[in-house]
């Protein structure tokens, strides 16, 4: 006789875990978010990188979870770090990606869970807990949960880059190099549009829109995502065309003729 | 015996009535958003302004609404224009503010509505279909309203630019005269957030921002964001603090300390 709250953990898959921290991250971040005493502390002395209560809350409720399911997996998450594990596996947590949107009140931020190995992150989750939606990733396939159900996702077939419709964070991130190599793409777009967090992968992934490009990004602003969008259809790399699961500099596309064609662009950054 | 579904118009107060058009906006839109065929005429011949078959049907059917309730009103829509009344007050809609970002499945467009008289804007609706959320402004004080229920709306009352969080759609709008006023306040203020279309309004009547500054406008996109963020406490001008109501340049602050102090760099421009 057992209890479904706590479940033998030899029976959960991976992608069963993966439900189970985004469920958890959820609880925990959901009350915090749009309180009028909200308050945040910074993480960078030149700028406004800011972590709440509810990033850090999110990410240790994950690590019990996964010192319970998974004690064999080393975590690397954004407000604790990395944690060793012996199986080669990492779980790769950003417990609110978006933390600034999150401050604001927008509903752009998400819960960010990947599982990596040695090639990189195979499967992906991105949770925005105010709108309900939760993409995922995995070598099953890409999908969209909603209390409405599951729905495949694919992206788009847009070809060129006159046809595309663009997602960035610049202005607020990267080098003027960067910023330079960014809107020789932007320049040729049929639309450039800003500021939507870790939702704009998500929006790729869903076929809506058609290019991701970012810089100065961490690991685990990328894996999650990566792995929902490959599984979708598309192609993630760095502006040189190698990997981008280690962060830095990344172009998501709907595909590899899109991907190329933006690729020709950036690599000359 | 009265049908409740076609109430004598004599009934209606004129909030009633706003309703009733915003609940009709969201039945003709919803199920055009994110739908893979939805397709996309062109109205600017310099660049990419968006119109679709939801804005279309959306304000045909608030203006065959507003032909029964209000056959006395003028109104004011963005795809159909003016239409003269006798009352002296126009009923001015804009279908979907921020169709780009319908277009790219972002959850911050918004239905607007208002009803404004010589004064301007006494009563405003910023509606969010996908998210629920419903923003309401008017004499009677200012509320959000949700499938969870209503809860008062009020604006913070941060004091300084320095401490304030910002939202515009520049870079997408303005000129560079413009672009550079909104920089120099930028530059004052804690963090600045890009792209959020309409929603940023709502969610500086929410209490969650503190300015918002655009050039620009139309009527239509500015005249419900005013009186919503004005019944929930903040100010909303030109840069030179003169009425807004006629779109071009706005300045919305959540508070008259903030309000003047944006107000202060604005009008130098």
């Amino acid at each position: 006789m057992t209890d479904p709250r706590f479940p033998d953990p030899r029976t959960l898959s991976d992608i069963d875990v993966a439900h189970r921290l985004a469920d958890a991250a959820r609880e925990v971040i959901l009350p915090h978010f749009r309180r009028a005493d909200l308050t945040a502390d910074n993480k960078d002395a030149d700028g406004f990188d800011p972590v709440t209560v509810a990033d850090r809350a999110a990410e240790e409720r994950m690590r019990t979870l996964l010192a319970q399911y998974r004690p064999e997996d080393g975590i690397l998450g954004e407000e604790f770090g990395p944690t060793a594990g012996q199986s080669g596996r990492t779980w790769v947590l950003d417990p609110i990606d978006g933390t600034r949107g999150f401050l604001c009140g927008t509903p752009t931020w998400g819960v960010l869970i990947a599982l990596s190995g040695a090639a990189g992150p195979t499967l992906g989750i991105i949770d925005q807990p105010y709108t309900g939606e939760r993409f995922i990733g995995s070598p099953e396939g890409a999908l969209l949960r909603t209390a409405a159900g599951d729905r495949p996702l694919r992206t788009r077939s847009t070809a060129t880059l006159e046809e595309a419709l663009l997602f960035t964070t610049f202005p607020e991130v990267g080098t003027p190099e960067e910023r330079a190599g960014f809107e020789a793409v932007s320049a040729r777009a049929r639309l450039t549009r800003y500021g939507m967090d870790c939702y704009a992968y998500a929006l790729l992934a869903a076929g809506h829109i058609d290019l991701v490009i970012e810089a100065g990004l961490n690991p685990y602003d990328v894996q999650g995502p990566i792995a929902v969008i490959e599984a979708a259809g598309g192609v993630v790399t760095d502006w040189q065309g190698g990997r981008a699961d280690q962060g830095g500099r990344l172009v998501a596309a709907a595909n590899p003729t899109l991907h190329a064609a933006a690729l020709e662009i950036l690599s000359r950054v």
